[in-house]
């Protein structure tokens, strides 16, 4: 299994792959999945390879930050699965099913696409949420203070790996630029619609974004 | 207790004070402090009012969003006490006391000018990021296999409610739209390191977002 950072899978996976015995089963779980098939895609042992992601983790990383009910029953996305031989995809399923993980085979670049808008791009919204209010409030004690629970959360991801999220922001670097595009066009509506002191249409855009609720509460409940 | 929508508090304020019995004590809870202190400042029972703002909720409002734990332990901010009366001031620092809540006291313009960075700003990333990622996938089942426990902290006040965050929105627009254009800048900062595939600035920038762990930890430890 390869589980390290996007840059580190895409250094050694030939390596690895070159040298497992017959029968053996590579499998990576990076969050960017069209580099790595594309990487792969020549092997002559692709077909010992699956390329998966399972959507799992925390703000924590390496080692230290595993805990057993860390996959069960989250979701196991495959990619390529049809490139993977037949018994390399049984034995990833199977394990899947044992950790209950439902899993959902996507084409690498859709995956990438979509994982730019509800992973990579909460990320930076985080991290610059963290340095906006680190930049503006030199005394971390006003922080302390007048920060609850709402910004822990929005902050949380602040305090994720730059090791790990550096080359996945590389990786997807088309993706996330997009997204973050949209996001920024959305917020400077937001200011907008402040600046105009337009209540209505504030209450408008927090309703449309109120549906939201449906999906979180299916994320947390599953 | 006025724990009301700020319009509504603006609304009712002089209205509750003037008919309270002698030696009553009125207190409000909004998330604006600067409006609602000018609205009293000349009323014959200014100093029968506390203005204050427990460091506490959920996304969750209403009645029924409360539970017995939601004060406890939590920053209550105290505005202008010096023009409560005494006895006022004891009363809620006496309850404060009661709920193991600790005091902090500040001028009701930086209340709301720090308010604007470590409360509502998170609001509006989070609002905002929820909108961005509804548009983009119009296929709530993409977001549902796809979106993990990291969107979901960060999309989580984006359950918030319209009718509660309009009206501070429009109270503190000044503060707010400042703190939203000092956000813009940092994300188009992370878009620009991003298309320039510079590694070592992002990393360095993530780096630098990290600190915000410790004031998280000392939040989340409180």
């Amino acid at each position: 299994v390869l589980a390290i950072p996007v840059d580190a899978i895409l250094d050694t996976i030939a390596y690895v792959l070159d040298r497992i015995r017959e029968g053996a089963v590579l499998v990576d779980f990076g969050s960017t999945k069209e580099p790595v098939c594309r990487a792969v895609a020549a092997h002559p042992k692709r077909g010992r390879f699956v390329a998966a992601h399972p959507i799992a983790g925390t703000e924590h990383s390496g080692p230290r930050a595993a805990f057993a009910s860390l996959l069960r029953r989250n979701v196991m996305i495959l990619c390529e699965r049809e490139r993977s031989d037949v018994d390399a995809i049984d034995l990833i399923e199977v394990l899947c099913g044992d950790l209950e993980m439902p899993v959902h085979v996507m084409d690498p670049a859709e995956h990438d696409l979509h994982l730019a808008y509800v992973s990579h791009l909460s990320h930076i919204s985080s991290f610059a949420l963290g340095l906006t209010v680190l930049e503006k409030e030199k005394d971390e004690t006003t922080i302390f203070h007048m920060a609850g629970s709402g910004f822990s959360s929005t902050a949380r991801l602040a305090k994720s790996s730059p090791q790990m999220w550096a080359p996945i922001f590389g990786q997807n670097r088309r993706n996330i630029s997009a997204a973050l595009d949209h996001y920024i066009r959305m917020l400077q509506h937001f200011r907008e619609i402040i600046d105009a002191g337009d209540d209505r249409e504030a209450t408008e855009l927090m309703t449309r974004a109120n549906e939201i609720r449906r999906i979180l509460d299916r994320i947390d409940g599953a």
